[in-house]
């Protein structure tokens, strides 16, 4: 029975491979094994040696905890960038989200998750210590902090709020408002309320 | 430069190649290799070692032309089936759709794509001879053409009417009508209308 309806255990083992990855239903597994299938040998072992190479090799940079090839990663190793200010983040897309705005010009540290009680998470699990140890070692004149809006946000940033105030260091976050571009209209109170209070000096806006 | 974008090579090369995925973007891969390194090693070495085995050592039936293991595929090898009925599909992905209904238990055969000629393909680069010669063989008196109701269906069904004509066989369509559950308003004229026409023995729903 099993069998009648994949009539390939090579097939239904790879579909079930891809299925378990997140966001993918079984008929998106079977369409991209087929795709594979349709493409040169070559293209498979790229794409197979590329993942095997990287959860074998890959390692996290010792000073901000990102995702690296070496001990150091290519940002905390750029002399060009300060080390006075870091911008903690929890994860290595909000790396990447950061850098694509060419705006920041400091360094990170990737927190690797966020403090979240509902799925065990506690301090201990995210390189909160690290963090700590680095600003203790002093040069650190800033952190800020860029995690997400929600509960679990908040009581992350508290945490670290609270254990690095004895240093002594400028805690930030970023500023929140309306999105450029969009109508007053359709935003929410909140941010609005926010970005009212929050107002900017409008000759600082002309140099962005 | 480059390097600034992805701190990782490895983590870069495992996005890059997922991204070359049939509708998975950077972001999307990105989200996925990073839930892959979430994972065990193992959970990803079983995933590649999946796929390598599937290129590698995938076969295609020499009855049907569907994905296989073996010489002859599970459907084709099952005696219960008959072989007398011939269900004409475009791919695999067809096969397991019509599987899944359980109303059918004739073979089938699979072109591996259909006649396209803005895509190049013609008739020789699909299954038809394959199909012919298994008609010529004998012991099929029923072709169904189970290709999908696009230009390019209608002109692989039309080429293989006139291939299978000689023989002699009976080639029948899918029945075309008002899906189950469907409101009657909402139904396209050229269905509604084919519905009309060929209109079904009320008896004869009763069984299903």
């Amino acid at each position: 029975m099993h069998n009648e309806k994949f009539p390939s255990i090579l097939l239904e083992q790879a579909v079930n491979q891809f299925a378990q990855l997140p966001g993918i239903g079984r008929k998106t597994a079977l369409r991209l094994v087929l795709h594979l299938l349709r493409q040169e040998e070559s293209r498979v072992f790229s794409l197979t040696e590329a993942l095997n190479q990287l959860v074998q090799d890959v390692c996290y940079c010792k000073e901000c905890n990102s995702i690296s090839d070496e001990e150091i990663c290519p940002i905390c190793a750029n002399e060009d960038r300060t080390g006075e200010i870091l911008c903690v983040v929890e994860n290595i897309r909000d790396v990447l989200s950061i850098e694509n705005t060419q705006q920041y010009k400091g360094k990170y540290h990737v927190l690797g998750g966020i403090i979240s009680p509902m799925d065990g998470i506690g301090p201990s699990d995210i390189a909160i210590d690290l963090l700590v140890d680095r600003v203790k070692k002093g040069g650190v004149k800033e952190v800020i902090l860029a995690l997400s809006t929600t509960m679990e946000g908040d009581t992350t940033n508290f945490y670290i709020f609270r254990k690095l105030k004895p240093f002594g260091v400028r805690l930030t976050t970023l500023a929140r408002g309306v999105a450029l571009g969009d109508e007053l209209e359709y935003a929410d109170e909140l941010t609005l309320g926010r970005s009212i209070k929050h107002r900017t000096l409008y000759e600082e806006t002309l140099t962005t």
